[in-house]
């Protein structure tokens, strides 16, 4: 294939600073590949980031995420809001299918100059999705964008990192799916900044609604100063009803933490668990260094081979492992 | 709630071996909950192990999963087989409805007491259910399953840790989702051993099989010596059709594996990905303690303000982690 020319990152971030799409996409191609150069882009955007409100999307599947993150960009467009969306998909070879027909119904917005749409896939890469998702988050908001909706695809362990990412998380819900109201019980209740019942127009959206604010009348704390409490919007995402409550919703949760002097904890969050999770890859590349070394022999090998052989049990070879790493 | 008494390991590991359902349950959900004790129980269980089969099943959602499971089992436990299943969930507080109904499914075989069914959840340990799943299976494998069926729920990277898992991955595909075939590409031919086309009774079975002969006849390797070609299996799982050619499958790949003296790889990859997970969740828990000293103030808290800052870019920040964890 030959060589391949050096990217030109600062003629990059200077283009996605323009808005200029092909831009904003290599870059966070660079982000997502892992490129070696991601210190270099990460020092390069850092002056024109800090600006972006990054609103989670989380929810069962089937509820609705990619319908209603779409009819949120049509609102905040016709708001004159800049939108970055980042779908974040788990890595699987197998997903393939069913994540394109989701992309399929952002079409309408493939167009407008002022949407920037993007899956984000792990490859593979452990814990490659914790570090890959703030960095393209900076590319966004480098490029101008008000509001990023960050939308996970499926279930797992995306969803907690995505609460991390977000300043304001929406769970989504759905009538007939009540059972999972039930069974998810206080995990939704302690995520959601702002829940949506989706699908309003269908039997059981009114117990829903009522079991919602059940449970939350039930787990009220106002222990360590007052609370905002999740308000629940009814949408029917597929024919934009609801959509402008939800914004208004959205926008309440803003004002609320403005008000009370928290607008820092979301960048902090998101500040911290991108620290964390480039520590952790760094880590875990020296433990599979430790398997590369001395070939087929390799330490990581041999520790594996006298668990089989019942001479180590995996803890104490797990203790080899990190006094190896940690030097 | 007062004290707990403490649980008797070597009592429980010897029901265990005896097949006693509760004591089964009760140390895998040991190993569920991350117990201290998890050291002193792969301790227990070592010279009780390396006897079961570990089968993995993987698959888009829709496809069958539970379905073939399930049907599995009634063709295994029909050859006086003794079958351990470990439906693998992605944590998820969202996750509850559908599982619960993929569950369900799995009724008929729960009073068979040659049976042993769970469903593992990752409760929210990042990482927990790569170090969790080996050690369900050890406590399977004492336990005098023959195989062990590990199916996993939905998408993501945990079929990734799954197939790191298994002696056998069988790759389920269903007719209709042929986009996904064409999609997925590479990545299933690399983890099948063995394709189940599912749903074979449906228009487009046919086109499915050939698609996926097709893939592999572009695909052949046979760099490194002679490699096994995984056979295509059509299967009607929810009548029980074809369930005994999977098995025969399966049977197969096992037999070849015995005469290429490559039996010892699962184990061998089992422990690898058993050893690597734990060392990471030690590793892990370094870094959290990092973030609790020192109060609110705390180091990685302190890090995460800066970057939010700009006085430090999320790279350099984690470089004091990784500096910090390595003493």
């Amino acid at each position: 294939m030959g060589s391949v020319p050096a990217v030109d990152l600062d003629r990059l971030v200077a283009d996605a600073r323009e808005g200029v799409p092909r831009a904003v996409g290599r870059l966070i191609s660079l982000v997502e590949d892992g490129s070696p150069r991601l210190r270099e882009l990460a020092a390069a955007l850092a002056p024109h980031t800090g600006r972006a409100r990054v609103v989670g999307l989380t929810g069962s599947p089937g509820v609705g995420k990619s319908t209603t993150t779409s009819a949120l960009v049509t609102a905040l467009r016709a708001d004159g809001r800049r939108v970055g969306v980042l779908a974040v998909d788990p890595s699987s070879p197998f997903s393939g299918g069913a994540l394109l027909g989701d992309r399929v119904r952002m079409g309408e917005h493939a167009t407008d100059p002022g949407v920037f749409i993007r899956s984000m896939a792990t490859r593979g890469h452990l814990g490659g999705l914790a570090a890959a998702t703030p960095q393209a988050l900076r590319v966004l908001d480098a490029a101008g964008c008000d509001v990023v909706l960050v939308e996970t695809v499926g279930v797992g362990q995306s969803e907690v990192e995505v609460v991390a990412l977000a300043d304001t998380t929406v769970v989504l819900l759905a009538p007939g799916m009540g059972d999972g109201v039930q069974a998810a019980k206080a995990g939704i209740l302690e995520v959601a900044d702002v829940f949506a019942v989706n699908k309003a127009d269908r039997d059981g959206a009114d117990a829903t609604v009522r079991e919602l604010q059940h449970m939350m009348s039930l787990n009220r704390r106002e222990v360590g100063g007052p609370s905002w409490r999740p308000p629940v919007v009814r949408t029917v995402a597929s024919a934009g009803t609801g959509i402008d409550d939800l914004v208004t919703a959205l926008d309440d949760h803003r004002a609320w933490m403005a008000d009370h002097d928290r607008l820092g904890e979301g960048p902090r969050r998101r500040a911290r668990a991108e620290i964390e999770a480039i520590a952790l890859a760094d880590l875990r590349a020296r433990i599979r260094e430790l398997s590369g070394r001395l070939g087929s022999g390799s330490a990581l090998g041999e520790l594996a081979g006298r668990v089989v052989a019942g001479e180590l049990d995996p803890y104490a070879a797990a203790d080899e492992v990190v006094s190896s790493v940690r030097g």
